[in-house]
């Protein structure tokens, strides 16, 4: 059937992702002062940030609780009629939660679960940022004035979780969003244990690893992109100075070439810097890279071995979830 | 009517420019050696070239031939139906050609005019590129190895055309290939003298200006992308060292906020570097951004006023194509 | 004599430079919020400034007056002994004006005139930055914590002057500091109109251009190093968008290879940020290169010709020193 | 005694390594098509190398042998009498060799060993490097023209020698040379086991470590600089398409905060290249930066672990020198 093979453009792009802190003052110093955020607006126990190209009220919406992780992310939709059939998408496939009335920034989203308990939402009506005269940039066609504080932290760009079954992750998101996979690791046995998805040009919004705990619905990274390589450099001096735990890098992705730096916001989630180059997924058939166990043993692209704890930390930590 | 305000999707990427040269050799030689691209093959009088990323057969086809300009430009659609509905689209406008049975590199390809003359063709079928064993890259997610010689040209970003009525294009191609305008320059009298288009995430694949001579059918520019706005300060260099003729920048635009850098190869031809950063069309409902002629005025990004030749010199010069 | 020909280390660097400007509080907030430099303290008029890798208490002594350009310039010697050295030298020039008990920030300094009464002293004693606990470095080895906020601003690198005479200047400073003249212009006439000179292995720590107006003692501009060319990149941006004027660049000169980028701070004096890549005046015996008419007139290395104001504003302006 | 702490300036700056390679066509292979430096002339076992930026005849000499490391390390004197005045000091080392008549690209050297056994000499005479046609450089303050070709690699920067009594060292080369030390790593028993040393405004020209399997006389590895941080990332590309050993690295050093990649050439001879910013050690008076072994133990200034290898891989290998 041809027709099946065309491409889903029914998702536009990631928009959001909702960070707990149980150290709220603490992590929202780190995004403003340190790692370049600007603040929008306040509601509740949560703070409203985003990055100087970011164009909606939001990418981070950082909440107050007990504990860390990710308690929800959103993608926006392309129209109406998109989320329309994604709603229906996802709905056949059992996994849905239901609308709820938006949040800051934008209007109804729905719903959902993926196979490992991450919730997800979709929405289409969306608010554009509306800089104030101190944030006003000098070229029109940018969000905000460059912030000149701390990171040069330009737009949101992707986040990761752990899956007790990647491969279900594999099978599910296309389905649900009509991502494509981009690139993969699977093992000698056959099992899926990392996955990487794109709903766009961009090489990937989305990864995922295996979760070897067992536990369910947890955060490894949220990532957000610089401009250039040379930002990340800087930034890893910004965060020595200010005393932000670096867990690996500056260094560069073999998988998906990305150029990256790990730190711990005080909190404990893992926040990424990473810059793509000119790299962008154009090819409409783009075929999934098959990375192997021995291919993978070969560290990052310039042979960097990431500490064991890249392999084991996550938010929540396990048993407080 | 809501359907049709859906984005259009069918049209995939920008996939090759046909440039004329009357001075092949020279011009061969500052692609392979100066510009760092690879030569896939030749046929008749011309020579396929492409850039490391650039997961094509070709990108660049280089013709010898009495003059200079573009002989026609290539998109990839996103499916074969894909490439089905925009035939109908184009045909339905008048505009169409027909039927071509390909070239080295891609399968059948239907050609039309844009209103100013301009040859476009759209084809699904293409030749993945197949490294020869002293280009295998190291990481298996690049089409090629990084060839360390000359510029670090990446992949294929954008052409930039004249035509003696922008508008007419600006009501033309979103109508042909589902483009988008991303930004436009309108003059106070209303006139549209410049305008950017995309099909993608890419901020854009093709811009127009305003072809002052009453000529139909020249080409301002052909831009391939670098990963860093350092490897255009590099190729400054490479280009001073080489005598080719630096037209302008390195500087940035204020319009797509884009690092340039403008050179002619050795028949005339004027070839860009560019890099845009980590900036990209995500929105998919992105609003114009209008361009009025006392912001013009103010000229690039950081007040780079480019030089006459800019707003005069296209190729074919006029009286010779 | 073969001794005489042996290279002067007597003075080791330059140290500060006092720039005067008629708005104090704006030229301030330009320095510290802006081009990043940090205070270190303040008496009388004067505010005491200096970038991150300044080793001394002051790079900048901003001093308000009724009028802008240079009160004087702070070279550093050796050692005791090499001070006595150089005061001996310039009071055999008749160019000494004598002693002063030192400023906030170095001890006994000896003053004197260039050829064009431009304000020179001379000074070994001096007191190194202490930083508070808040501008601690993670690492031991710098002077203060990057303070991410403005531009990268490294340290001082070199300050500019025009001359009437710019040929009694060259055979000035080699006698009075040692320094050795690395690039000059002369005019096919034989007059010489730019002069760079150095007293270590930087390229040059002082020019001087032709003064076609007759007006003695004016400065052109005063220069900060930052650590890559990117950082004058985004330092544009961050000019653009706090109104700062961008007079030139960025761009690389032909004389020197220095990456540049000129603005002018708020009262008017002309500011550069500047980046020399690896280049250093490692030959002890490193022969003049001379420029001539011709070459000059080819323009920066990349073509980019400055604007009339580069040649023509110096400050204070003409009528109000 | 005042004057005997005058800086010592008779030693302008590191001349040139002699490597030495039992793979002399593969490490020629390396170090011209891969590590971008060009071939100067040939004569026995010998090929002379130099970078782009280079002023003299050679900065490499690589010497065809059956071991690996290096025979001699040449520094260039101020002056003829700078030259002598160093003789005589060294004699009254007692650890003169005495002089050759030179070798392709210098003049009389007078040579003496580190009391670790390495062999140096120091001469004045020097043979200035003259461009062939196809190599001149479009700007006449350059040596030669950038080869666009493999790493961007502009100067012989620095080397690093390991010596079983790093103590014994730190204080010869002052004596010898007139170095300064300006980093050192001190164990908390007071064993010297790092030093830094300069004779310019370099931060280091050459580094110790210490040699723990007690042998003498071997190489850490030779260093390269290029002008910016992007050029290293670039460079580790590079060598990863090319199957060089990347050892460590891209990572910036706490000590000296150099930004480094470690390869091993064909050879197994360490080779980094390095970026140091901006950073010039100006003052005269420069106290040496002391590290702890709890400072040493946090890695380096991001983190980094180098590999055990950085500690142990020296050439030539134990067992073969």
């Amino acid at each position: 059937m041809l027709s099946s093979a065309e491409p889903c453009h029914d998702v536009a792009h990631l928009g959001h992702v909702e960070l707990l802190t149980d150290k709220p003052q603490d992590s929202l110093d780190f995004f403003v002062t340190i790692f370049g955020l600007t603040e929008s607006g306040r509601e509740g126990d949560s703070v409203y940030l985003r990055a100087f190209d970011d164009y909606e009220y939001h990418t981070l919406k950082l909440t107050a609780a007990d504990t860390t992780g990710m308690r929800h992310v959103g993608y926006r939709c392309a129209s109406p009629q998109a989320l329309s059939r994604r709603v229906a998408a996802i709905e056949a496939l059992g996994a849905g939660i239901g609308w709820s009335d938006g949040d800051l920034g934008h209007g109804p989203a729905y719903r959902f679960r993926d196979p490992d308990d991450h919730v997800f939402e979709i929405y289409y009506e969306t608010q554009r940022y509306q800089p104030p005269a101190s944030e006003k940039p000098a070229l029109k066609n940018q969000a905000q004035r460059f912030p000149a504080r701390g990171v040069a932290t330009r737009r949101l760009d992707h986040f990761n979780l752990l899956a007790t079954d990647v491969g279900a992750i594999r099978d599910f998101l296309p389905q649900a969003l009509g991502s494509r996979v981009t690139e993969q690791i699977v093992l000698d046995s056959g099992t899926v244990v990392g996955c990487w998805f794109t709903i766009n040009n961009k090489s990937y919004d989305v990864a995922y690893g295996r979760d070897s705990t067992g536990t369910h619905g947890r955060l490894h990274h949220v990532t957000y992109a610089v401009d250039q390589r040379e930002h990340i450099l800087q930034a890893a001096d910004i965060f020595l100075d200010n005393g932000i735990f670096i867990e690996a890098g500056p260094h560069k992705h073999a998988i998906q070439q990305t150029f990256f730096l790990y730190v711990f916001e005080p909190a404990g989630n893992r926040i990424e810097l990473a810059n793509a180059g000119a790299r962008l997924i154009l090819a409409p058939d783009w075929p999934t890279v098959t990375w192997t166990e021995e291919e993978r043993g070969r560290g990052q692209a310039w042979g960097l071995k990431v500490p064991e704890s890249f392999y084991t930390h996550a938010t929540p930590p396990v048993g407080r979830g």
